[in-house]
């Protein structure tokens, strides 16, 4: 099943995301990632969906997403050109010994260390998902104590024809 | 309604977003910001869930996101020591004119420029709730075409008596 980057413009109301991603998982589909916040205009906001499905299997959802009251517009933008990225936060445990070694990996990323105490280093790392799994795997050794990602956000490069 | 910042780690399975967004919803308070990304661990999800409620009403719904089958633990880590980060992707209008008084303004907040066409540059930028009203607030004046933002992450300081 293809990986699909499904972008969502919903009025900001109680009740709104509960009836999005029931419309996934009433077909069984698991949503990968999920990231809302709301836009310039706070009574809309704006959803960036993650999701594994088969293109017609898609295309149902957002048909049925397309018929929300609350839903103001839907975009698979899965095929356009995108700026894409993420963010985590990771902990990892770190001694005087091996922190230089952890410092070293954190500059070749370009990321940032937030937060340090005498067992652990919290690092801040934002980029693509390649980025993202490059650098968890070359913390991994170092034992990761634990990693809060924020799911993808995309946008469509150029222009002004779309979304907001 | 004081802001709450709630950490949950649940089973990654379909359905478990839809659930716990419910159970908000129904008391008709809505989530202010959310995001959902798997932890090292695939078969493990954690949220980062925003929300205006009352203490009283907030602990109800701890409660009975607690008594979810798919909820591992959940965290009401508002008043923990925390680092507190989100991402956003900014589009601004720009011209060749006033193209330098954009970058200039990226550069102060340490945000990337990360795509460019005529008519506008697309920013990305990583930083906790008041750097991101600031930024935005200083981009306003060209033109926000678009804006796309992950929401709030969280971690709380120090060691590894928490969450993962």
């Amino acid at each position: 099943m293809k990986k699909h980057i499904i972008a969502v413009l919903v009025q900001n109301k109680s009740g709104v995301m509960a009836r999005v991603a029931a419309l996934f998982s009433r077909r069984g589909y698991n949503i990968d990632s999920i990231a809302v916040c709301a836009t310039e205009d706070p009574e809309v906001s704006r959803m960036t969906i993650v999701a594994r499905a088969d293109d017609d299997v898609l295309e149902q959802i957002t048909k049925q997403l397309n018929k929300l009251v609350e839903v103001i517009k839907v975009s698979d933008i899965t095929n356009d050109p995108l700026v894409d990225r993420e963010l985590a936060l990771i902990k990892v445990g770190a001694t005087p010994t091996n922190r230089a070694d952890i410092i070293q990996i954190v500059d070749i990323f370009r990321a940032h260390i937030v937060d340090v105490n005498p067992k652990s280093v919290t690092v801040e790392v934002t980029g693509d998902e390649g980025k993202m799994e490059a650098i968890i795997q070359m913390l991994r050794p170092y034992g990761i104590k634990e990693i809060v990602r924020t799911g993808k956000i995309a946008m469509v490069r150029g222009g002004v024809e779309n979304n907001n």
